[in-house]
C-alpha cells in the first residue's frame, strides 16, 4: 500500500485543501472527527465496529442517538456545523436521529416562518430546546404533494387549527425521528377556513406533552399512535423515521407558517404573490446539500473499493493467457477493474464540483432574494433537482459497481459497502423521486425554447440549434482529451435532443397536454440528462482553472477527460446513443476515443490512491474491514468476524447453536428421517 | 387490482403451466408451499413475517434452521426435489443451512466421487446422515481457484492426508453451513505426495465429532476455530457461511475425490485425461440452477413492483400539465414507470427461456458424457458461465430499478423489494465473478474464430463475417417486430464485434499475450456479451413456437419484441452504441424502434399483471407488504409496522424510549446544553 501511495505524481495534501476548502479547514475536520470518534470509542479499528454488532432495533436505535448527541454537543461546545448535514460517517443528517432539525426542520422554519415567529422558535430550536422534524409524507402521498389529505380547520371560536387524519391513507408516515425523537413537527395538511380548502400549508405542531418532562418520559404525540420502524430500511437504521395519525389535535392560530400567507382572527386568508417561490426555495435548498453529501459518500465506496483492489491479488493476468511463472497481480491491474473504478471516481469528482456550482448558485440566489429579486429561481431550481437525479443514481449505481468489484468480500456488511449503497439508493428517492425531479428539467428547456427564451446556461442550445445542428466532430485521436471538443460533443447531443423533443411537444396532436408530456416522456428525460451533463461537464472544466498546484491540475484534467469520454463509450454509458444516432461523431472517432480512454486509464493508474487519499477520510469514518488506509484486509476481517457476539458466545451456556442443534439438526442427522419415515409405512 | 387483472387479453393460468412445465407440476407447488407455509406459519399474511421482526443474528439463524429443516422433510416425505434448490421463497438454495447439501455437496460428489466412493456417501447424504457443505472459497482466493493454499499432504506411513491451512489468507472463508450446520465438508487443497505438488484436489473432510452427537452437542471442526457470519451478509443472512483454519487435520488417503484422479497406497498419483473437463462440468451444473432461480427472484421483484404500481395512484399527470380536475391516476400510466416495469417483465421472461435452453443443452451433454464422449462441453460451458453472467446482472439491476420504482414505500424492508435486490446482487459474484465469466465467453470466441472453427452457435459470426459486414438494416415501422429482422440486428452487432476484436487481439504487437488480452478487455467484454444477447434472443423466439395457445403467443411475441427494441434505445441499454456506430441503423429507423416501443407498451399495458400472476407466487413466498395479490398496501403496512417489537415493546418497562430518551434526549432538550455551556465559561 506504502509502495502505491509513493506511485502518486501530485501530493494529496493539495487536493484534500482544494476540496475542503482550505488548511485551516481540513485541520478543523480532523480534529472534530478525531473528538467524536474518542467519545463514540470508534478510534480503535482493532474493535468491531457497534453497528455490525448484534444490534437488534433497540440497540440501532440506541446507538443513533448517542452518536446524535455526541455529533451534536460537538457542533455546540466547538461552534461548527459539521454535523448538522451529515453524520459522523458522512451519511447524510437524515441518518442520525436528532439531524432532521437541522438538516430540514430549522432551514425550514429560516424559510417559511415570519420573523415574528423566527424569533420565538430559532432559539428555541438552536438551543435543543425543542427538537424538530419534518411531516409532509402521508402513506397515500409523497411526490404529489398537492394530494396531501391531513386537514388543519380553522376553528374560529377558539383561534385554532385542528389539524386531523381524515382518512387512512392521509396518516403521516415516513418523516425521520418523528418515531420518538423529536417534541415538534412541521406538519404539512390542508389549511381549511370558512369551509374554504386553500391547499396545503405548514403548520408548527408541538409533540410531546412537554409537561411531562421532568419525569420518567411518558411519551406521545397528540396523535392516535405513533410507530416508528428503525431497521425497517435498507439503511437510516439508526433513525425513528415515524408513523402518526392525529385525531382532532388543536394548535394555535400563530401556528401556521406565516412567511408568505396570513390568517386573521377572523379566518380571511391572504397569500403574498412569492408564496409559490418561496416553498420551491425551500426544497433547493435539501437538494443542494443531498448532492454535497453524495460526493463524500460516493467517495468513500471508491476509496474502499480502490483501496482494496490495490492489496487484493488474484491470478496471473487473464484466465486465457495465464503464466504460471509470474506471482499473482493485483486486481486493480485488471483492464476492466480500474476501467471501472476510475471512471466511477471521475464521476466522484465531477459531482462533487457540480455540487459546489450548485452551491455558489443558491447563494447568488439568496442574496438576490433578500433583495425581494426571484428571478435567479428557474436555473437555480432547475439545476439543484437536475443535479439531484443525476448525481443520486450516478452515486448509488457506482457504488454498487464499486462494491461488486470487491467480489465476495464486497458483500459483507464488514467492508462498509452494502451500507454506503443503501444510503445512497435511498437518495434517488427522498426530497423528489428522480424521474419526478428530471421533469423539472425538462419543463425548464421545453418552457423556455417555446417561449424563445434563452438563459445563459440554454445560449448553446440557441446557438446550436439556430446553425442546423448539421456540424460533425472534427476531432481525432488526443485531441479528445481537449476540454473545448469535449463540450462541443456533449453541448451537441443535449442541444439536438431538446430541440427535436420540444418540435414533437408543441406538434399539433388530438391528445390533451398531459397525454402529449407523458407519450414523449422518455425523450425528455433524455433530453434533461444530456441538459445537466452539459452542466456537470463545464463546472468539472471551469474547477480545473482555479487550480493553482500543476501537478494536481494535470490529474484532475486527466480526470475530466476520462469522465467525458467514458460517458460516450462506456458499456453502461446512459443515453450513449445520442452521441452517434445521427453521425456527430464517427466509428474511426469512437475507435480513438477508446484508445485515448486506455492511455488516461495507465496515466491515472500510479495516482489512484492518492485521489482517494485526498478525501481525508478516517478510518472510523469508512467503518470498513477491507478499506482502510494500512490495506490491512484479511486480519481485520478476522478480527471484527471473531467479535462478533454469535461468535463470542458460542459454546458458553444457552447458546443459540446446542438449540438449533436440538431443533432442527438433530432430527435429520443420522438418516433419523428415514427411521421415522419406515416407522410411518 | 380485480379491474386490472380482468382486462387480460389471454388467461394466465396458461402461461403459468407453460412456466412450470404442465398442470400437474402446477398442482404439486401449489400443494408443496401450502404445507410449507402452514408449517412455518407464513400463510396468515396479516402476521408480521418473522424475518421482519426483531431479528438478531441468533434468531435470523434459528429462523432459517426452521425452514431448512422444513422444507428438507416436506422433499423427503413427498418426495419431490423442489427444495433443492431453492428456498419457500424462491432464493437461491445457498439461503438455507441445509441448501449447500443439495445444492453443491451432492452433484459435487455424483460429479467426482469414484462409484465406490459414490456407493458409500450417497446413501449417507439422502438419509441425512451427513450434511454437507462445500469449502473452496480463501480468505486469500475466490476467483482463482488454482491458488488455493491449503494443503493436503500424504502421509505414506498412516495411509492418510493432513489437511492444512499453512497461512494466514489460506483460512477457508465464506463456505455456507461451513459455520455450524454441516458435518462434513468437501475441501479443495493442494495435493503433495512425495513433494510434488498435484495441484488443487477435492477432499471429503468430516467435521463434527460424530462420537458425540448423543449427547450435548459440543461442536467443533477438527481446526482451530470455526466462525459463523450470519447477519454480516446483505443477504442470506439465515446462513451459517464459516471460516475454518486447518491444523494438520488427518483424513484417509481414500477421502480423496477419485472419479478422476488416484493416488495409490505407495503415494504415486495419476490423473485420467478428462480430470480437468469434469470439474468444468461440475460448475457448470450449479450455474445453470443460478440461470433459473434468477428468472423466479426477479420475476418476484417485478410482481412486487407492477401489483403497487397498478394500486398507487399518485398525482394528475405530469406535473406541467397537470388538470386538476381530473382525479388521481395510476403510477402505472407514467411513460417511465411502464417502460422500466415491462421492459424488465420482458427480461424476466428472455431469463427464463434462456436457462430452459441453458437446461437443455446440460441435459444433452451429460447424456453425452456418459459414453465418455465430452464435445458437448466448449458451448455448454461458455452457454452456462455467459448466460450467468448476464443474468444475474441483469436481474439484480433490474430488481432494483424496480424498487426504485415504488418510491420510499420500496425502500421499506416489508416491501420485500431490498431482499430481493441483496439476494440477486450476491449472484454477480458467487459461483464464478462475472467479470470472469465473460472472459470464458470471449475466450470462446476467439480461439474459435482465430482457429477458424465455427460451431453451430457461431455459424452466423462466420457467414456474416465473410459477407463482409457492409450491409445495413432496411427495416421501417412495425417490420421493427419482425424476430427476422431483430435477430439480424442482433447478429449484425455481435459478428462486427467479435471479428473487430479477434483482430486487434492476433494484430502483432511487442507485448505478452497477457497484456494483450488486458488491453483489449473492454472489446472483449462487449463482443462475448453481444454473443450471449444473441442466444438470449434466439432462445426466447424459439419458445414462441412452442406455445399453443394464440393470445398467449402473441402477449410472449410482443415482449420479444419489446426486449429487443428496448436493448437498442433504451436509456440504460448495455453496448447500445454497438447497434449504430458503423451506421447499421440510422437515425431514422431509431426512431421507427421508439415509436414501435410505444406501441408495444400501449398494447402490453393491460396485461402486466397477468404476466406476473402467470409465475404463480404464493403471498407468503413474496413476502411483501406492497406486493400481495389483493392490493391492498395501506392496511398491510401499517399492520405489519405495528407489530414490530420495538412497537409492541413501547410504554412497557424497560423501554428503549425511556432509555433512549435519558441518556440522549433530556441531556440536549430544554436547552440544557446552553446552560451547561455557560456554566463552563
Ligand atoms: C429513508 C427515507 C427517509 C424519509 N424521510 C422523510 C421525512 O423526514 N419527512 C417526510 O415527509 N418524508 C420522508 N420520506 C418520504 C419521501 O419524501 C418520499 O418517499 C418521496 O418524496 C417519494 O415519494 P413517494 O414515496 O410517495 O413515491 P411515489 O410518488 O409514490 O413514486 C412512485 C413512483 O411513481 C412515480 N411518479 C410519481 N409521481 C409522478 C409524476 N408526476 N410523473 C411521473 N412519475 C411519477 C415515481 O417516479 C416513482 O417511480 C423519506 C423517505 C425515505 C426513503
Ligand atoms: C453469499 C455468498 C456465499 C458464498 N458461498 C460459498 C460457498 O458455499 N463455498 C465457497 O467455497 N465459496 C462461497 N462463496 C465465495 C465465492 O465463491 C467467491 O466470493 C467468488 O468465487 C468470487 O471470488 P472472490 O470473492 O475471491 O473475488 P475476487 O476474485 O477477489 O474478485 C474481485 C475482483 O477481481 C476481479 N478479478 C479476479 N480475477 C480476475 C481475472 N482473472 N480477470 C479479471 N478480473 C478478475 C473480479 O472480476 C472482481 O471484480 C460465497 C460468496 C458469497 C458472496
Amino acid at each position: 500500500m506504502k509502495q502505491a501511495r509513493n506511485k502518486a505524481s501530485f501530493d494529496s495534501t493539495i487536493l484534500t485543501e482544494i476540496i475542503y476548502g482550505s488548511r485551516e479547514n481540513v485541520q478543523k475536520i480532523n480534529e472534530a472527527f478525531a473528538r467524536v470518534e474518542k467519545a463514540l470509542g470508534t478510534d480503535d479499528t482493532s474493535k468491531l465496529p457497534a453497528c455490525y454488532g448484534n444490534m437488534n432495533r433497540e440497540d440501532a436505535f440506541l446507538e443513533g442517538l448517542k452518536a446524535g448527541k455526541i455529533t451534536w454537543e460537538d457542533g455546540f461546545v466547538h461552534k461548527h456545523d459539521l454535523f448538522e448535514t451529515m453524520n459522523h460517517q458522512w451519511t447524510a443528517g437524515n441518518s442520525n436521529p436528532f439531524g432532521l432539525h437541522t438538516l430540514l426542520f430549522i432551514p425550514f422554519i429560516r424559510n417559511q416562518a415570519s420573523p415574528e415567529q423566527c424569533k420565538i422558535w430559532i432559539p428555541q430550536c438552536e438551543s435543543g430546546e425543542i427538537i424538530g422534524c419534518y411531516a409532509q409524507t402521508e402513506l397515500g402521498h409523497g411526490s404529489f404533494v398537492r394530494g396531501i389529505e391531513t386537514t388543519a380547520i380553522f376553528d374560529e371560536m377558539t383561534d385554532e387549527f385542528i389539524i386531523h387524519s381524515p382518512t387512512f391513507s392521509s396518516s403521516k408516515y415516513w418523516p425521520g425521528a418523528l418515531g420518538f425523537t423529536a417534541t415538534h413537527a412541521v406538519v404539512m395538511a390542508r389549511l381549511i377556513s370558512h369551509g374554504l380548502d386553500h391547499g396545503v400549508h405548514a403548520f408548527m405542531c408541538p409533540g410531546w406533552n412537554l409537561e411531562i418532562l421532568g419525569n420518567a418520559p411518558i411519551i406521545f404525540w397528540p396523535s392516535e399512535t405513533t410507530l416508528t420502524f428503525a431497521r425497517l430500511k435498507m439503511a437510516y437504521n439508526a433513525v425513528d423515521n415515524g408513523y402518526a395519525r392525529f385525531d382532532q389535535v388543536r394548535i394555535p392560530r400563530t401556528n401556521l407558517f406565516m412567511k408568505s400567507c396570513h390568517l386573521s382572527r377572523q379566518g380571511v386568508y391572504k397569500a403574498s404573490k412569492n408564496r409559490q417561490k418561496l416553498l420551491y426555495g425551500g426544497m433547493l435548498n435539501s437538494r443542494r446539500i443531498i448532492n454535497r453529501i453524495m460526493a463524500f459518500k460516493f467517495a468513500q465506496a471508491l476509496t474502499i473499493a480502490i483501496r482494496y483492489s490495490t492489496v487484493r491479488e488474484q491470478g496471473q493476468g487473464s484466465t486465457s493467457f495465464a503464466n504460471p511463472q509470474i506471482g499473482e497481480i493485483a486486481i486493480m491491474s485488471y483492464k476492466h477493474q480500474n476501467y471501472r473504478l476510475l471512471s466511477n471516481l471521475a464521476k466522484v469528482y465531477a459531482v462533487f464540483f457540480a455540487s459546489q456550482h450548485c452551491d455558489d448558485i443558491h447563494r447568488i440566489h439568496q442574496q438576490k432574494i433578500a433583495k425581494d429579486d426571484h428571478s435567479g429561481l428557474p436555473y437555480a431550481h432547475m439545476l439543484a433537482s437536475g443535479l439531484k437525479a443525476w448525481a443520486t443514481q450516478t452515486a448509488a449505481d457506482g457504488a454498487e459497481d464499486a462494491r461488486r468489484c470487491c467480489g465476495g468480500h464486497g458483500y459483507l456488511m464488514i467492508s462498509g459497502l452494502p451500507e454506503i449503497f443503501s444510503s445512497l439508493t435511498a437518495m434517488t428517492t427522498l426530497e423528489g423521486d428522480n424521474y419526478v425531479m428530471w421533469q423539472q428539467v425538462a419543463k425548464y428547456l421545453i418552457k423556455n425554447i417555446n417561449h424563445n427564451v434563452w438563459p445563459e446556461d440554454m445560449s448553446y442550445i440557441q446557438r446550436r440549434s439556430s446553425s442546423g445542428l448539421h456540424e460533425k466532430c472534427q476531432a481525432r485521436g488526443n485531441e479528445f482529451r481537449s476540454c473545448k471538443v469535449l463540450l462541443d460533443i456533449y453541448e451537441h447531443r443535449s442541444a439536438r435532443l431538446s430541440t427535436e423533443v420540444a418540435v414533437m411537444i408543441a406538434a399539433p396532436s388530438n391528445a390533451a397536454g398531459t397525454d402529449v408530456w407523458n407519450t414523449y416522456m422518455m425523450q425528455l428525460f433524455s433530453a434533461a440528462r444530456a441538459h445537466i451533463e452539459v452542466i456537470i461537464l463545464k463546472s468539472f472544466i471551469g474547477h480545473l482553472d482555479r487550480i493553482m498546484d500543476n501537478a494536481t491540475k494535470i490529474v484532475l484534467s486527466r480526470l475530466t477527460s476520462l469522465f467525458a469520454l467514458t460517458g460516450i463509450t462506456s458499456p453502461g454509458a446512459i443515453d450513449a446513443i445520442g452521441f452517434v444516432e445521427d453521425g456527430y461523431l464517427s466509428s474511426c472517432q469512437l475507435r480513438d476515443i477508446r484508445s485515448q480512454i486506455d492511455d488516461l486509464l495507465d496515466e491515472l493508474l500510479p495516482d489512484a490512491i492518492a485521489l482517494t487519499d485526498a478525501w481525508n477520510f478516517t478510518d472510523a469514518s469508512l467503518c470498513s474491514a477491507i478499506g482502510m488506509k494500512d490495506g490491512n484486509v484479511y486480519e481485520t476481517i478476522i478480527e471484527w468476524t471473531r467479535q462478533l457476539p454469535i461468535n463470542v458466545n458460542a459454546g458458553k451456556t444457552a447458546d443459540v447453536f446446542a438449540e438449533g442443534f436440538e431443533t432442527s439438526i438433530k432430527p435429520i442427522l443420522r438418516g433419523q428421517l428415514q427411521m421415522r419415515e419406515r416407522a410411518r409405512l
